[in-house]
């Protein structure tokens, strides 16, 4: 069965993160995502871990349903091959600071004179113009820089990092949004174009009402635990192995909950009798929640509050995700067979669409495992692929 | 200048966040999104603060650039308009709990047959398939059985919530994603499909290389605060009036981070002289770099920092990030002009295409402010509309 994007080719510049986890959604979706990397080192992320065997379990997460090839950008010789892969490219995709690719000689004008269809898309901190443009970032810094990490943590206790590198996951997703939309596009008018995305941005974008709340209120949005501003109980409460969410958004919950706990005079207390007095009152009731919580078990507070028609739910560890009944049915742990490693289980696609299977095809590559047949398909012969070979070139 | 999406309509029967969100990113790409509101009341967003003159700000944020008509799927005669819209929509967005379009004689075998290249897509907590899939799902309960929570917070506190609702946003740019690759295969073979997005696959997605620390090496992820796992110095420190994120990647750029402190001595003592030492007392380093910021602005850090080409980046609040020069030239803060609240500041689109403008065309409709018009677009006659509004269809 084909895939949404079967047909298309992706070539893949980008390391690391943010470009990898874009063009991992497009190669899930079909495309053929040819992953060019620096001769012998590769991505960067080939060193980062876990391991097995050597073998990076970051970069095979990401770079799963890619092709790799070997091409060093940074000779004449390179770029002239990496002009002869864009001919019959659909996307570029590259990550590299502002400018990179111009002093290259591999700009969007010489690019789009080559292949007029191409769609030549950049991710960087803080995109292609502005007067941030040229300062360096890594994830905590568009975490830091775009708003998240003053919206996250504890009021006592300094601002917190998402616990992944969402401000490079984040940037992926829009960038593959964007990239569709512009596949989209050329069926309408042929043109390929310029794609500029910032994980600044991609930040900013994602602060749900925290924006307003400033422009329309004037109040400064801060940190605020893990509770919501205005619905009491909303909270992570502490069991006796773990932990559980525990929410009621109305006052007929809030009175089951007392029921569950045991604690019927609750709904009467003054300090607790209204939506608006839990919230102003939190603190002291999710005490008096957390001291019952604590005497149960996890799957306990479940059961009982499932009976009792209570918003419960277990806060899961990457262990007990593993093993999910529902993740594995839904086809979000996969096993890859990976050439060095074995079976390896990552995750899988989110994508679930009729036409278009979630399947995982193939492992991450081995670094320049596809060099040669990808160069034999654009028309290169041996000789001239061992020449390049011979002088470092691939 | 026309939109990637041009020419594209969407009919969306989505409420809240995930769904609105998904279509929000449609509509700034130029799709005609109409959205399909319960008659009197709206989306329950509608009731979501911040208020001017009683208008929700939080509405406004995620529904700018979209249509909106009322219309009560619960009975008959609604359901039949609804399948008068569908006849010429591209995309059907909705987020119903499992089973909803199905009780109304809306699944999409039914839809289907109306319109055979119409996009189905639903956004849940769980999915439509697997044991979860009645759940009852909200944001905080994706992030923690997804497994995010579990990343998120210090070591020695309870899991956290991420500051936004990052269980919705992230399930809405995955199905938009999606939605836009579905649009593009049926360029290819003219039909329509199911989508099937769960906002617990999709967070489940983002936790980069947690599962495979857990499937290849057996290590369970957990909280870390804002520190790395393995480089050190790399956290957020609390300045005189605010905080900074500062990050040493290698050892050159160490030594000059104990310049800049005037600690020379530091990279010759044995607990800081290589990135392992320093990771291992990573408490004790960070509580000496604490001490010297604690003395200084985040200004003042900055430059002396960036005057040692040491990584240093603010932890940025909601009201600086407004008066954000960078955010402005980007077209990331976008005034609005709304008939009942004047004029707005909301959150722009991160999608910066050379070819599908970033600009927000309107403010977020009234309720039920282009019912009349859209009614007249599908043929319906004024007679027709009316009769429809008497009996409380619209």
């Amino acid at each position: 069965m084909s895939k949404a994007l079967s047909g298309i080719r992706v070539i893949d510049v980008s390391r690391l993160l943010t470009g990898p986890y874009c063009s991992m959604i497009l190669a899930d979706l079909g495309a053929d995502v040819v992953k060019v990397e620096v001769p012998e080192r590769g991505d960067d992320s080939r060193t980062f871990g876990p391991f097995i065997n050597g073998e990076s379990g970051y970069y095979m997460t990401f770079n799963r349903n890619k092709r790799s090839i070997t091409l060093d950008l940074r000779k004449n010789e390179g770029q002239q091959v990496f002009c002869d892969l864009i001919k019959d490219a659909d996307v570029l995709l590259e990550n590299f600071a502002v400018g990179t690719m111009d002093k290259w000689g591999l700009s969007y004008e010489k690019l789009k004179e080559i292949n007029p269809r191409l769609i030549f898309a950049s991710i960087t901190g803080f995109g292609q113009v502005g007067p941030y443009a040229k300062r360096v970032a890594f994830d905590a810094v568009a975490q830091a820089m775009g708003g998240l990490m003053s919206l996250t943590g504890d009021p006592d206790r300094p601002p917190l990092r998402v616990g992944t590198s969402l401000g490079d996951i984040n940037a992926g997703i829009f960038a593959s949004n964007a990239i569709l939309a512009a596949l989209f596009q050329r069926e309408k008018n042929g043109r390929g174009q310029r794609i500029d995305i910032s994980m600044h941005d991609c930040i900013f974008a994602i602060l749900e009402n925290a924006i307003v709340r400033f422009t329309m209120e004037h109040n400064i949005p801060t940190r605020i635990g893990s509770g919501h501003p205005s619905v009491a109980p909303y909270n992570v409460f502490t069991a006796s192995d773990g932990y559980v969410i525990i929410a009621c958004a109305n006052e007929a919950t809030w009175q089951r909950l007392c029921q569950a706990m045991k604690r019927t005079e609750l709904p009467n207390d003054k300090r607790f009798n209204c939506n608006q007095q839990r919230s102003i009152n939190s603190k002291q009731l999710d005490e008096i929640i957390n001291a019952w919580t604590a005497t149960l078990t996890v799957a306990e507070l479940e059961l009982i509050l499932q009976q009792n028609s209570v918003p419960v739910a277990p806060v899961l560890s990457i262990d007990s995700l593993v093993a999910d009944p529902h993740l594995r049915e839904r086809n979000m742990l996969v096993e890859v067979d990976h050439p060095l490693c074995g079976k390896i289980t990552i995750p899988g696609n989110p994508i679930k669409m009729e036409l278009s299977p979630d399947t995982i095809e193939c492992s991450a590559p081995l670094l320049g495992q596809h060099t040669d047949v990808v160069l034999k398909e654009i028309g290169y012969a041996p000789a001239k692929i061992e020449y390049l070979r011979q002088n470092k070139i691939l």
